[in-house]
């Protein structure tokens, strides 16, 4: 293997390839060099001080470079970004290079003190945070613009030169995390932990939220199953069904806090500080001077984006909302066609018929849901914002509401316009199955498929050149950067919101939802771990404390929730029938309950504490240490100039 | 003056009074003398290192003493303490020491760097936080055990040895903030900076919040004029004034925030960092461990706390929640009574008699609500709990939960069972009245007579003695040792909250309450201003960033008006007269109409930002200054250890 490898750099003897750039073809040679140099460069003097060995392929042309790191420099890095990890006394605290001997399983030749994924992390944050000195330009390209502080690496990436940076797959340990995690058949929880020292927190947690989201819904599947097996449509059992329901959405998703507060303390995250955040690749203005740091970047104008937004971005979701709408009553056509069509030669094939439109409704659905994402990522990129966080938050809102309405807008229709409860379940079922079997056909196994075809492919092109069996380095690196890029966890989440709602807002008309969303959500498990493990390139660690945004929709959702459920108990007949003298009684005995519904989730929300018992006190303790700490520091200074 | 001072210690010429300590009569010399040296001991001796002084009183016996501080202890205190100054770039940083050229107005001569509330302040922190070291006890009064790090000056307090420390008032300062503040006839907003440089942050917010409040609610009470005068009774109208009230009130709440955060933007509490909580004085259990501190000091189990809150309080407060509904029956009686006496002899005494029962009532409400209120002091000190702020949360929720209950229960008994909107009214006038006379009585006027009746009796007394008719230091402190002691804002926040129910909850029926609102918080803005100068002793200052929890009791009554208005809309006659064919119809508009208001609620208070961005910006810089800092030393450690 050695032989393919050409040495730039050798004063580190065990060179351990972590993260591969990709250059363009043809970037020129000053450019190479420029950049390389930046990356190996001494801190002082504005470099990166990491090591680079560029790697010879064969069919040449293709510029590859590996980097990595020593020691004691990813050690430095993990106290620049912030690392949290578990002292011997079990307490987690802000990793310093200074007091590196209290941390647990710390020893200087123990090269896993750091996860893999943490090294990359810290690998990549250098390389973000790698900023023009006095450059003007990227040499070699005089149009690519460069200004003091500048990202060096997101001005190769905007301008191209950059095809991309990702981090190297582990191949040993990868085998062992695929073992534990999905191959081997066993009941038992996921490896969150060896996920999250694989993947970094934003999957681990994204996998914890899935499992606990399953494990949450057993209760109500298995309540579900006896109203489907004896078809109880007792009123009183479903008024039991939907409070139980409601009672216990609010409550798992305030648990989860809790559990998500536990996980995040023990894989510290929950205590890292956030990073100061440099605006996004995408975003251009002219050169300004950025009134919060003090430093010319690109300023663009908050007044254009507001138009922007109000202007272009609000129509044309509006519109797309109007559309789906639109799309709806087509549905609604079709439907009442089938029906008329059995009706009039009524035989199997136009029994099989009546499925037939929501089938292909729900197929629509998925379809415009897919397009809508990409204009809806266009149209937010467009609007030029200035970070990161800002431009996901736009993005969520924007799909978020249209997969609402895309979504649910025709069971909606159904319930509380055509009052037909019969269709209302089964087009819920209709819908929730058929976009389950499309979401796991589309995310997982198509990708899983190509991916085999292409690595069969590759394989063999590989196998004519040498004969050595097992895959060198060159070898996992061309595998690797063919593979499509796992863009985030967005999707998988928006697919459990979206089965959330199938499975909440109107659970007390469809109690099977709950089963079907089990079985999906333990298949999609499955399904994601090969994903992660078989499909994408390595996505790079991402520390977060929890999910997000994704909570706040999540509870939407269940607010919403408590309103169908109570409409839809006061609509059913055995309710009407028990007021039969009065339908004012009815509502407002129904809208009374809904109040009261809604106060009880609020209130709980309230009391249930966010972080659990333990994790406050140790939040508390350290809030303390650091006061004191400061304290010392005072009184220091105090008695310093008492003296004087 | 001179004589009338004995010299404990005369190292600072200057001496400047600033806090009185009173000692009960007969404290035994011993403890005086440990008491004073710990004191001005060193703070490497584990001292205050603070100025005392001794006042000798006319009738002998009293022991007052005067604490001060040299300008170089209050500047380290400072520091200690966390207070946030504005630099001479107009930016707010922590104050410290070392950067004190830096800070705006500092010189090295100017004693009004620090404001006298801010002097005070440190002060009291300072003796506060005199700690035991290893006496066992205090000297004198073996009853009274110390263990180490136990406050001394908390544990005088609970033995009775220390009867009070209060702050001295500023004469000259106290006579310019009065002229500026309600001394003349003017109309201006309120001298919020000097009420804050002389009552602390704390004050000056509520009076800052009860200035914006009145002002927001002039546009109520203009609207709600003509609705009185022309006697408008349309529902379209009372539907437009309804819907605007709700707007509005969601509105003032969610500015209120932003102008709050700018105002303590511009004092420095917003950046002001949290100290960490100690017990309030009142706890007691057995020594143990804390587990966040580590230190020895008293525990007292969590779960006899609950015990005794779910055991005993709940219970209690739920008898008394009982006890006012009985009350309010009484009542009804009562108004049943008159009404037939009215109807039985019709005469000018007998309408008269018609609103002997509303005022009745209402002063037994005001009653009731300030027998409960020493009931929910006693039981939630008798629950032990640990902090000042979880005291504080508990007696809020108990009293909050009391008072509207007991002030507008009789309010929703006649709007929603007797459907008496005439009588609704009525009620409603008389019990907001009543309530407001009976408050500015009570609060303001009734101990300024007393006080002023004390202090010509004590002139007299002082005059019969000495023949100079300046007040000296002596009587100065004689006199204000004797004031009452101002409690905190609980009451006027509390007050104002009761007062935004009556405005808000039936706004539709009533419009003239915000009129009778505006005009008492105009008096309430002289007779609290009167009652914070002259009546009371003043109080410390307290640093705080917002008004907590009021926020909240606020934005929930807010909530719960928009369901009342939609309902008392829905039930008007005209709107009745508009849905004539199907009152189903009409209950289920006026639920989609409440559905639709309250998610506007939570989507405004989403969307509007509780800061306003120049502050945003202001965080955001400071914060991004902290980081680079960060880094710089990071950046350091890593060159440093690069070349060794």
């Amino acid at each position: 293997m050695a032989e393919s490898w050409s040495f730039l750099d050798t004063f580190e003897p065990n060179f351990r390839p972590l993260v591969v750039i990709e250059l363009a073809k043809g970037t020129k040679e000053e450019t190479i060099e420029w950049f390389t140099k930046r990356i190996v460069d001494k801190k002082a003097n504005g470099g990166a001080q990491l090591l680079v060995k560029p790697l010879v392929m064969e069919n040449g042309g293709e510029h590859i470079y590996l980097v990595g790191a020593s020691t004691l420099r990813l050690l430095l890095g993990a106290e620049t970004v912030g690392l949290v990890k578990e002292c011997n006394d079990n307490s987690m605290r802000t990793f310093t290079y200074s007091s590196r001997k209290t941390f647990k399983d710390f020893a200087d030749d123990n090269p896993n003190f750091l996860t893999m994924a943490e090294c990359q992390y810290i690998i990549k944050h250098e390389l973000e945070n790698l900023r023009a000195k006095d450059e003007k330009m990227i040499p070699g390209y005089p149009q690519a613009k460069l200004y003091p502080g500048k990202s060096i690496v997101r001005r190769l990436l905007t301008s191209g030169i950059l095809v991309q940076i990702f981090p190297l797959h582990d191949r040993e340990e990868l085998k062992k995390l695929c073992h534990t995690w999905y191959g081997r058949v066993k009941v038992d929880y996921q490896p969150l932990d060896e996920i999250r020292g694989y993947f970094g927190e934003t999957i681990a947690l994204y996998f914890g939220f899935l499992e606990y989201f399953t494990f949450a819904l057993v209760p109500m599947a298995v309540i579900g199953i006896p109203y489907y097996v004896f078809a109880w449509e007792d009123y009183d059992k479903y008024v039991v069904f939907a409070t139980f329901n409601l009672c216990w959405s609010t409550m798992i998703l305030e648990f989860w806090k809790r559990l998500c507060a536990t996980m995040t303390y023990r894989w510290g995250t929950l205590l890292m500080k956030r990073q100061f955040e440099e605006p996004r690749p995408g975003f251009h203005g002219v050169l300004g001077i950025n009134p919060v740091t003090g430093r010319e970047e690109p300023v663009y104008s908050s007044i254009k984006r507001q138009l922007r937004i109000y202007l272009v971005s609000l129509p044309f979701v509006c519109l797309c909302l109007y559309f789906s709408l639109y799309v709806m009553m087509i549905y609604f056509g079709l439907e009442q066609w089938a029906l008329d069509y059995h009706e009039v030669n009524e035989s199997n094939f136009s029994s099989l018929m009546l499925f037939v439109p929501s089938v292909i409704y729900a197929v629509v659905i998925e379809i415009m849901n897919r397009i809508y994402r990409y204009a809806a990522e266009f149209l937010t990129s467009w609007e030029n914002h200035r970070l990161e966080s800002s431009y996901q938050n736009h993005l969520i809102l924007k799909v978020l509401v249209f997969n609402f309405l895309n979504c649910f807008a025709s069971l909606f229709y159904i319930a509380f316009v055509l009052f037909d409860m019969k269709l209302l379940r089964q087009s819920l079922a209709t819908l929730l199955i058929t976009s389950q079997i499309l979401n796991q056909f589309a995310e997982s196994l198509l990708p899983y498929w190509l991916q085999k075809r292409y690595k069969k492919k590759m394989k063999k092109r590989i196998c004519s050149l040498k004969t050595d069996t097992d895959l060198s380095l060159v070898e996992q690196v061309s595998l690797e950067k063919e593979m499509g890029t796992y863009v985030g966890t967005f999707d998988d989440y928006l697919e459990l919101f979206l089965q959330f709602g199938y499975v909440s807002l109107f659970s007390c008309v469809y109690p099977l939802a709950a089963v079907f969303a089990v079985l999906n959500n333990i298949t999609e498990m499955y399904s994601d771990a090969l994903k992660m493990c078989r499909v994408y390139k390595r996505p790079f660690a991402e520390p977060t404390a929890n999910i997000g945004v994704w909570q706040l929709a999540f509870e939407t959702m269940s607010v919403i929730s408590v309103v169908t459920n109570c409409i839809l108990i006061g609509m059913s007949p055995q309710v009407n029938a028990l007021f039969a003298d009065s339908k004012t009684d009815l509502i407002l005995t129904v809208a009374l309950i809904e109040h009261l519904l809604l106060a009880l989730k609020f209130i709980m929300a309230f009391i249930i504490p966010d972080k659990p018992r333990h994790i406050q006190m140790q939040l508390a303790k350290l809030e303390f240490e650091s006061l004191e700490a400061l304290k010392q520091q005072v009184r220091a200074g105090d008695m310093y100039n008492s003296e004087k």
